[in-house]
């Protein structure tokens, strides 16, 4: 893993979803030919909707369901990945529209092994575990240890290094929110480590288990060793606790094999092209690859797929925007944005061309409209046009919308990203439960049908949408 | 498994789920001076209730959760379900109620080995299994055949013999409630193997997963080949129909191993002794057995707990009924109520001392009422009864309420059932996700305090509950 990737899963932890404020901007003054332009799509934008709903959402769900059956789970640098990538591509040309290209990336590829925990103290018991990638393996016999539970990392610092020196180190957490937890999940092993622990675990980052082991990514600090570090459930790290309040004496046996190299990956991207400024991007997006466990159907595919299906429909019902949409499939989100860092270096010298980006990867659930970042008079446009979608209009301003498309937001590129019904989506997030039983028909021809539509809109609209 | 578990094991499915009506008696005509004499108790059921809920309720919590913590799951048959039996008298002589005794009983020891599937067309995919006990070992080498998917019994019905023969059958049924739909677990091997299938597979037994297994007992009939039987998940099931409808041709491969025989095992009785009647009982259990899964803490760790609890804290408030109120903790109920089956059969000469049996084995969370099933004039003093317990005051009435005391009521004995709020049951139900963490503190020591503060106004009435 190199710099830019621990950057990345940085990014991604205290900003996703820390940094993020809700205050809807009422003090618009926009200009009354643009609100009347903006009302103007109400035909247009009625009709691929209803076309969406009538039967090519249906389709387009179906193929969904096709390809996260086909494929499941598609890890950064696996085959897997690389063939379903190449099912999209595939899938786009049969759609009818051809201009679909790849730009290269190199990814980290990790491989999960053997993974086990077992309790040997005060009495045997098997504890589910999954590891937090990239771990480390374990030596081949692996580890027998102490365990101690701590709850926070300020506990672990209230104790003294020979108290820790040689011991597991249970993070036995609270869930408040995923922003606010997540630290747990991304420096348990080094905060561990540099009281001398041997391995981490931290309780599955989740508010609602049932026995369920949550994996994510984890970052080795360069100047502590690196440990083994992975995820028990809530069940079996509340279990600990008690036993360790107990006074019981823990000792843990984890073995953990995993490998890592690097492999080369793609970003697909799909455009139709603008009939006025083709090389200016309306870009929605989603990640194609997922965690190697479950189907990876929250966690992206549906957010790719309505991603990928904006510009498919569009050209299908002969809308011919503006500006260009382009749809991209981004590579390699989950081991740290890795594909959007590449595409970012890539397209540096022609930033200015991208007039708005989009991204679905927080679920398909109910849409309930976007979380926009960017200039006032940008959230002015967008909450526009987002009446033309009621009751589809719901508006929150953040710093930073989305994930991928932090990076570009943080150049001064206006975006947003799907607003939708997921208080559900952290059952399910890098776990065996993110299946296509999460994607509801319903919601996402919903989803898929709102996010072609508004995508039409801004890449038709007369002005560019601001920046700062 | 002999022919007695296999009756019980209908008898629990037919019965205690499907045959219970919810009709209340409003047209009850108790006698002035019974009325008078049931609300002069108020006084006492408010102090148990008090003491309960100030802080010996907690106490027994903490029994309850060291308990669960130390023994986890208690299968029929196993060491560590005896070893379980043993704390649970040690820990009945420690509160200073020494009227404990155990009754041996042959129980079924069926011992899970390993279990995998795989599928292996048209992809790899490894899919989580449970086997339902006891099934049949495969062969070592396992099986490996195609797989037919079918929502009914009546759908296998319809095929012809020769498209099931030497195939893998999975019923992916639809759930509407347990009553209903356990029989899919319980009959598909042998309505699978009756069409000639070589294993059967059956979606988990459950409204709700995250990608969660459950097991639970089955039944083979003896005119047909024993098959190896198991569950998968939820969305596994859904995803193998998704292939089949689209004519993947599915082929599984599946390994179970499996060891059965039989041990002994106890039921344990735990008496305080009536002051005036000491040899008419109102019985108060729970079972003490589990599945190999989870903790065993809710069914029926929870249930057993607040049942042992009552005549050891009317014991500790120095409150001695009129009859005994005797606990048992029944060993064996899983495999399909073994140990109350061998307590029936040890004291048939006696039953007309029982006066009233409850049983608590569908969870311990916040407490409703009882399910009453008995004579019209038992349902009405049993009415009379909960008027002191307002708010948990709901009475339903039912042919067969409870599981292992339906042996009971079938023979006329009056009983009830603790109603509680137990709409998520059957998420956790036989499976992992059966720990403590489904036990919340206040809801165990409300419905212990209800438990034997109801217990102790039966057990201490002038009148006997009357039969039919």
């Amino acid at each position: 893993m190199t710099n830019k990737y621990k950057i990345c899963i940085i990014i991604i932890v205290y900003c996703t979803f820390v940094c993020s404020y809700s205050v809807r901007n009422d003090n618009c003054d926009l200009d009354d030919a643009l609100v009347k332009e903006i009302a103007s799509y109400k035909n247009v934008t009625n009709k691929i909707i209803k076309d969406i709903k009538n039967e090519l959402g249906s389709r387009m769900y179906n193929s969904f369901s096709e390809f996260i059956d086909k494929y499941g789970a598609r890890p950064s640098g696996s085959k897997v990945l690389e063939d379903s990538i190449d099912h999209m591509i595939n899938l786009t040309i049969g759609s009818g529209l051809n201009d679909v290209t790849t730009e290269e990336v190199e990814v980290p590829h990790w491989v999960r092994g053997t993974e086990t925990l077992e309790m040997l103290q005060p009495h045997y018991k098997k504890v589910a575990i999954i590891g937090l990638g990239p771990s480390i393996s374990t030596p081949s016999k692996g580890i027998t240890a102490e365990l101690i539970v701590v709850k926070t990392f300020k506990e672990l610092d209230s104790l003294n290094k020979e108290d820790v020196q040689g011991k597991i180190v249970l993070f036995d957490e609270h869930y408040t929110s995923y922003g606010e937890t997540v630290i747990y999940r991304v420096q348990a092993a080094s905060k561990a480590a540099r009281k001398g622990a041997v391995a981490s675990l931290i309780r599955s980052v989740t508010p609602y288990s049932l026995y369920t082991t949550h994996t994510g990514s984890q970052h080795y600090d360069n100047d502590v060793p690196r440990i083994p570090t992975a995820a028990i459930t809530v069940e079996d790290s509340h279990l600990l606790r008690r036993l360790f309040i107990r006074k019981n004496k823990i000792v843990l046996k984890l073995k953990m094999e995993s490998t890592y190299d690097t492999q080369k990956s793609r970003n697909t991207i799909i455009d139709l092209k603008g009939a006025v400024d083709p090389d200016k991007y309306v870009i929605v997006s989603g990640h194609i690859d997922s965690w190697d466990v479950g189907q990876g159907a929250m966690d992206d595919g549906g957010g790719m797929m309505i991603s990928w299906f904006a510009p498919v429909i569009l050209n299908h019902l002969q809308l011919r925007p503006k500006r260009t949409v382009r749809a991209i499939l981004w590579t390699a989100e989950e081991p740290g944005l890795v594909g959007a860092a590449q595409y970012l270096k890539l397209h540096i010298n022609e930033l200015d061309k991208i007039n708005f980006i989009m991204e679905s990867d927080e679920g398909t659930f109910e849409p309930l409209g976007l979380e926009v970042g960017g200039s006032k008079d940008a959230v002015c446009i967008i909450a526009e046009i987002l009446k033309l979608f009621t009751p589809v209009d719901k508006l929150k301003v953040s710093k930073n919308p989305g994930s991928d498309i932090i990076l570009f937001i943080n150049k001064g590129i206006p975006g947003a990203s799907l607003m939708n019904k997921n208080d559900k989506y952290f059952r399910y997030h890098h776990s065996e439960a993110d299946t296509m039983d999460v994607e509801n028909i319903d919601d996402v021809v919903n989803c898929a049908a709102f996010w072609a539509a508004v995508s039409y809109v801004i890449a038709d609209l007369s002005v560019d949408i601001p920046r700062h």
